[in-house]
């Protein structure tokens, strides 16, 4: 079944929803398991998009497009490299990536977002696809300054609002065959396809669950394609996936 | 105001008490905010006690104690290095490490554990205080197999049951000095007090506060002083922290 499943706000408060072409029809259940359409639906413009679901945590894969590794001249990873982002730092759409004014280089990175479904523990690549809700776009938001050698990534990388995701949740989708783009100030900067990625998103979702247990909810963020570039205040990034849609964000 | 805070099930689920003495009296409200004793008290054996709170992260912070640096012959960091566990690494009393089939070598830490009363973001040194619950024994169970060079400390620090955390919540303390120790099979192997760590409480928390907002029930720790060693199956591990209790934990 394909769907794209949003959490918004009409008004009175965060509720989950099914976007239809410009209308949301609020959800009554759980989207994570039985759900059902209720018969009046907003126009997408009356309501306000947040983040599509409320994770616990937020799991992210370091170098993982081929070309990434190709222009390097690096050799590919053996095994995904993972870090986490806290919940804090998730943000929806149309809200702004703030720079901490103690670093000079912030960096954008559209991501493909795999959203967890069921509790996930050690499940294998092939039982993988059934613990997978759906697919939303994200932006690995990453202060360069605080990349430094032997340290652990998580000031670099777990500052509020530096993991921007939205605008829905897509089901039904192949998380392993579709374009992938970030255009930043309107122009084109990121172009890749998520065929290029090094371990798909069966292998991640299983390599992460012999590790931590997976929540419903949870998100896994897959890597970046070439060309990250660096954010400034007034900018416009926009992380783009087929079958998804446009995740659009301010910077201040 | 001092007082035990503890989390436990008594068969009907899991609930908040204040620990006295040998009893658990369950308590309503928050303990995060207004809480009421019940009059009833049950004997804490007649209770499982769980993790003392359900953190929404754990943030911890890497080389703090001075003696530490000084085996090491390392200059001081400047600032806290501060690294995430997933909530789903922690554990309660009595629980049991579990040792990844795929590592070799897994190293226990004492550590002293901040508790999170209240949404902090951007709160100064001076004002941290405040947003201080109390203090627990925390161990931060580390895969020193997965402590590679240029890695994140993720995999390294984030499988389950790699955060032990408890007995209690104790407020009313000095988290700035205090005796802690930690026993393995019995024998005492760290002994130290937090009052030489490069980083006092307060700091650490206006530090990450600065990065990322704090809930009420997150956890902060803050790091071992010398002696951590190897832990293997059937080992017992013992956190002592002076005025919150022992943290016992199983390993297999």
């Amino acid at each position: 079944m394909m769907a794209k499943f949003v959490r918004f706000d009409s008004g009175r408060g965060a509720a989950y929803g099914v976007l239809e072409g410009d209308k949301v029809f609020p959800v009554s259940g759980s989207i994570f398991g039985n759900w059902e359409k209720s018969d009046y639906g907003y126009h997408v413009e009356e309501v306000k998009l947040l983040a599509p679901c409320e994770p616990t945590k937020v799991v992210c894969v370091g170098t993982n497009y081929r070309e990434v590794i190709e222009k390097k001249g690096e050799a590919a990873p053996e095994e995904p490299v993972i870090f986490l982002k806290p919940s804090t730092s998730v943000i929806g759409p149309e809200e702004a990536i703030v720079i901490p004014p103690e670093v000079k280089e912030l960096n954008f990175e559209v991501e493909l977002v795999v959203v967890i479904k069921d509790r996930a523990r050690c499940v294998s690549p092939e039982e993988a696809r059934d613990y997978i809700l759906g697919y939303t776009c994200g932006n690995d938001v990453t202060a360069k300054d605080f990349m430094e050698k032997g340290k652990p990534w998580t000031r670099a990388k777990g500052y509020d609002t530096f993991m921007p995701v939205g605008p829905c949740i897509a089901t039904g989708i192949d998380g392993d065959n579709l374009a992938i783009r970030m255009y930043h100030n309107g122009k084109l900067v990121q172009d890749s396809n998520t065929s290029d990625m090094i371990f798909g998103v069966a292998k991640i979702v299983s390599f992460v669950s012999h590790i931590m247990t997976l929540n419903p909810g949870d998100l896994i963020s897959t890597g970046t394609p070439p060309g990250k570039g660096v954010l400034n205040p007034g900018d416009i990034v926009e992380a783009e996936i087929e079958g998804i849609g446009r995740l659009k964000n301010y910077v201040k």
